[in-house]
């Protein structure tokens, strides 16, 4: 049985693990008219990670705690998009690291709105100093620990929209918010599941896309050299709230843009 | 300025960041007799790993609250020792992963008893499964992030104290809530600084008796090898609240069990 928290009841139980440990996860859905057109996406990856940590929980429950959100907030926004945001944790309590059997989940429900989308021209992205860090075990799990993101975040710039981060073997493997997509002479590459910190639902989604448009996928590393060379044919960022994004610089360099990606998946998971 | 919380108040601001992103640190400070004998080291650390993570605190700041915290707990305990745990997160709000400007931090402070000593014969050690990824920009910071050490301790039978955590190159770095001391023919050796995901306070305290005990210690990395092979004196993980504890078993294999390390640090800090 979980535990449903309304942020808006403006309290947390300060023995919530999600606070002491980072130990759980979370999702923010994009809410358009109502609906919410990547809603078995989220609630899919939700469930299956949440088994990854041993959190227990089912997807009927986080099924009816959306349903009940949606509910709740929808009125606040009439017909204009929102994000919803679920923070499922362990539970309360238990002696230090070591989770106790009798946890029972907390699920933290809040909303705000949507930020402003990305111009269609292309965005301005970086290379991060901060390097990224993924544990083999528990590789794509969009948890609580997020501190790289952050410190990562924390150095962008206003006209930088995005920060890519390196992992140990100098791999590109994603931005601070958004997986990473490229396009080459050899067709579209992104980088492999294993090596990813958050395994985006838009990169699922652009994926199935991809493949259903009979092209070219290959998940695999991306150097540096590969994004700056003159075979790259465009850049782009996924994130389930911003949709496609175009990348117009990396690092101060020019870059093609084309709107491929985006003319093949919609700009936003609505248009699909 | 910091904002304290404290526990017994039930409460904690839902858009807390260290629970959102696991954006904070924190410290578990035993008190012996309405003192703490580790105070300085606990609040060199919190001030020094609050500047690398660019949450604004004064060491002053600090020890106001950990003396305010100090007068409010005391009465509960009289003479017995207890835990007070000091939680540091970068605020309260902010858009996604971006710290904005005007945040301030949030203190959380909490108590609670000291947990069993372990037996003096020594404990039993395993290996864990659960590999251990550190940061280079962020090593040894005992932040929020400990999703990993959850779900290594979350392995821990009941007869095993603890399990010991290896990262990707194979080298045997630390407990989930313990640092690493082996002793060989060659003298002492911990894991190097740069590989720690915790740089124990104890560590610390450690490394400076060894010193001046005029003892020839190395920070080098371990192998698991180097713990099994026959020139092995002695293994102790250490922890300020526990102090040095002996390792009689690991992976099912005895151990020679010394008291050695302990003996020339006293067996918890307050025997300095």
């Amino acid at each position: 049985m979980v535990t449903l928290y309304w942020a808006e009841d403006g309290c947390i139980p300060p023995g919530d693990r999600g606070l002491a440990y980072g130990d759980g996860l979370f999702e923010t859905i994009r809410i358009d008219d109502g609906c919410a057109p990547m809603q078995a996406y989220h609630l899919d990856r939700m469930t299956r990670d949440a088994a990854r940590l041993r959190i227990p929980i089912t997807r009927v429950e986080l099924e009816r705690a959306f349903h009940h959100a949606l509910q709740r907030y929808s009125a606040l926004y009439l017909e204009s998009s929102w994000v919803l945001k679920l923070m499922l944790t362990r539970g309360t309590g238990g002696r230090g690291y070591r989770p106790t059997p009798d946890l029972k989940p907390n699920l933290l429900i809040s909303h705000a709105i949507v930020p402003p989308p990305a111009p269609a021209g292309g965005v301005n992205v970086d290379f991060s100093r901060v390097p990224l860090t993924v544990n083999s075990l528990f590789c794509g799990i969009k948890s609580l620990n997020r501190i790289e993101q952050v410190m990562a975040a924390s150095e962008l710039q206003d006209d930088v929209f995005e920060v890519l981060m390196a992992n140990a073997a100098g791999h590109v493997v994603e931005g601070t918010r958004t997986n990473l997509f490229i396009q080459t002479d050899d067709g579209w590459r992104t980088p492999p599941p294993h090596s990813v910190a958050v395994m985006g639902v838009m990169r699922r989604y652009v994926l199935e896309r991809l493949h259903a448009n009979g092209e070219a996928v290959h998940e695999a590393p991306i150097l540096p050299d590969d994004m700056l060379a003159p075979n790259c044919r465009g850049i782009y960022l996924t994130n389930s709230v911003l949709g496609v994004v175009s990348v117009r610089t990396l690092a101060g360099q020019n870059l093609p843009v084309t709107g491929r990606l985006a003319t093949i998946c919609g700009s936003t998971p609505k248009m699909e």
